[in-house]
């Protein structure tokens, strides 16, 4: 009989990987802290929609359930920026077509995948039950009801921590010390607030519906997703304090529509119930977490957000932790049998690619909130759209790289990818892209210019 | 009356900062963890050399210690690289007269500090003292006599937090959750051990005084420094595990010697008592600690090691700990009289410095172990020597820019020595820089080629 495997944490990716193991032929005991979301109704103010990508659906269809997770998605093809007049503009995340992302719903795609759970034998799963304690070395756990206080303990023949950037099994890695425990959490001076543009009265969508809409305004930021139902939801990204306008001094309901009309007056346009939400749905911090290692004892392992949590502005989270069960699923394709084996594997193989994404998305931080607004970001964008339109077979950009190359691992999408950034940044601040050339000619200048950059970075790194 | 300041840890920097808020006139409670070093013997296997240079020179000017300290320096001019066969060569570290660095025992400066400090009006200092628990809003500690454990609770006006690497003060903002905190530890997966050269039998030193030794063997490295009694302090960095030898795999006397012999014959050849040592001695764990904010509620403070953890490798742990002080000094003298904005003052000038120290302190241990074995590396470091001893106002190597210009701040020493160093590895890979230029034509090249970088990197980061 194959082994159990004790999961921690019924999220996206706890669920995601429950499912793979079950049909690897595991059996499965997945614990979950939260009420079983099928049956309450949920948190305001919790991101309840996200953004699905190549990685992400690559990990659905290994589990059989892309086609069911598609029905879910709305298409959202670019950016839609929008000036302080109001202005929008569509900037394309692809000059290929069938280059999107997705607006998915967190509960409805968390929901079909223990749906799907819950139809493999040997699989128990335990909702309102908060980790308490771990033992790393026996793979067992202690766990409280959260309703009833019961204490109740849980052992497998493995440990796996999927409870999220808290996670209760890491905290236990960095409390334990016989080893060493390489740790980090930084947080962004910004915080977020999650608000919602409602479906139209007629119903329909107020704006745009297949765009991520962005209003950027420097060191303020607003974005909005699309749902299924008509709405969107929005999240604004505000600095803490020091700021004219900051989270700590937008205390009354009149400074917060005050704030909104100077910056984001169309948004707030669409936004009737703006002053209620902001002061009912909490602030959130931005942070990014980083570990190793990511196993101990060949009995304990964390994946997704535990073992690397990161901010949200490339949105590929839960398409990085999806992509940790397909690299975890092609380990154990090489070295089932010895968990410790798989694990080691498996960090390797992994590590250098979380820490890309978890750099990519402060990258992408600063170019929401700021380069978007820049004459010079938006030649460079302008110039790779025709690029990816025109000679789509010869050019992929750092967004393309990241989101829709699931064969180029993340850190080799990061390196091209800055390089090219790089490259043609420079060309066009130098005056070196003239008009004149062809577009053959100037993608000809930013190969060669982006291979001198990889190849003087290697003279230093390599020596 | 001038406020009360408690300063946890009476190490180097500690005591430092003890004495020069004393001479600014502040009343001071110094409370140390060990006994009094002046009063016991030093434990064998601490560190009991370190490298000091001009920033921490500056440091002990500012307090009236500097002459008192040179007394206890021995300069070393180089590296002494050898190699395998014992053959060495000796790397000097600038081409500028005056330019070099100084060994000098960490318990002999540490009780000068002390000494200097009893002389002062109003200042109790405890010894013996382990501090359990900080109450950082209100400045206050409460410690164990190690020796009675007997409890006592002490409370300054301010508390600033000295302790080191492994800070109490610190642990308790990580824990203290109503503030974020970004925290990172990061360990090598290579571990140290102190050994030594004993003095020769006659007097005197075995192998040549006046410099740092280093064998780099790619992976391993074994390096040691002068002490004034005639013997040198050795250190082995090497890989815990994963390794032919290994400190988990060096586990018999008959392994080391043969290690030693395979890899360091000549550094052997001086150490009669290493097989005894080697097993007497601990293995220390080299981790990088940085953390954000330094302090709370314009209360509480971290500086010097319990701030910003570095590896040992650039020889500045306890010169930034000096300068800690120094930059303090600075802030005080523009912002004396409030607390809280002195505090986030000097994180604001002395953040990004010492992020950069810690992250030179990284590349430096890459450098000893391989690079200084490199024939490139090598090419580079004659070249520069052969710039700063004949065009000695124009170029200033990495090197000398962290280690002998202190009106440089790290940060800047960082970027522009980087920049150098990528400039000229690039230069000399793709042979340009041709036997028939000058020396000022090749000057002039990697000038040029430095600036071209630097504004290249500027393109990207200021968007």
């Amino acid at each position: 009989m194959k082994d159990n495997i004790l999961i921690i944490g019924a999220g996206l990716c706890g669920s995601l990987l429950a499912l793979r193991m079950a049909q690897r032929g595991y059996r499965i005991t997945l614990v979950e802290k939260r009420p079983d979301l099928r049956s309450v109704t949920q948190d305001a103010g919790r991101s309840i929609n996200l953004a699905l990508s190549d990685r992400g659906l690559r990990g659905l269809r290994l589990a059989g359930v892309e086609e069911a997770a598609k029905k879910l998605c709305i298409p959202m093809n670019g950016r839609m920026i929008h000036d302080k007049e109001g202005n929008t503009f569509l900037s394309p995340y692809s000059g290929r077509k069938g280059e999107y992302i997705n607006s998915i719903s967190r509960p409805g795609l968390n929901m079909l995948l223990l749906d799907a759970l819950e139809k493999m034998p040997e699989v128990t799963i335990h909702f309102n039950m908060a980790c308490e304690k771990v033992d790393l070395e026996n793979a067992t756990a202690t766990f409280t009801h959260t309703e009833t206080g019961k204490q109740q303990t849980l052992q497998g023949d493995l440990l796996i921590g999927t409870d999220g950037a808290g996670s209760v099994v890491r905290k236990s890695m960095f409390e334990h010390r016989k080893f060493l425990f390489s740790f980090s959490q930084q947080w962004l001076t910004h915080g977020y607030k999650e608000l919602e543009i409602p479906p139209a009265e007629e119903g329909g969508y107020r704006t745009y519906k297949n765009a991520l809409h962005i209003w950027p305004r420097g060191e303020d930021m607003l974005i909005a997703l699309p749902n299924l139902d008509g709405s969107f939801t929005v999240t604004l990204f505000l600095p803490y304090e020091n700021s004219d306008y900051c989270f700590n001094n937008l205390n009354s309901k009149e400074r917060v529509l005050e704030y909104f009309q100077k910056e984001f007056p169309d948004a707030l346009a669409l936004m009737p119930q703006l002053a209620e939400e902001y002061f009912q749905n909490p602030t959130g911090a931005l942070g990014t977490i980083k570990c190793s290692p990511w196993s101990c004892y060949g009995k304990s392992l964390l994946m997704g957000d535990a073992a690397h949590a990161i901010v949200p502005f490339y949105g590929q989270g839960m398409n990085a932790s999806f992509e940790d069960v397909v690299v975890f699923d092609e380990i154990l394709n090489d070295h089932e049998g010895d968990w410790g084996q798989v694990f080691l594997h498996y960090e390797k193989a992994r590590k250098k690619d979380a820490d890309a994404i978890a750099d990519l998305a402060l990258d992408n931080f600063h170019e929401m909130k700021e380069h978007t607004a820049s004459a010079l970001f938006q030649q460079k964008r302008k110039l790779e759209i025709a690029f990816e339109t025109q000679l789509s077979d010869r050019y992929y950009s750092k967004y393309s790289l990241v989101t829709f190359n699931e064969n180029i691992p993340y850190s080799e999408a990061m390196k091209r990818g800055r390089a090219q950034d790089k490259a043609i940044l420079n060309l066009l601040d130098d005056g070196l892209l003239k008009d004149e050339l062809s577009l053959e000619e100037k993608l000809a200048l930013v190969e060669k210019e982006t291979n001198a950059i990889l190849h003087d970075d290697a003279v230093v790194k390599n020596l």
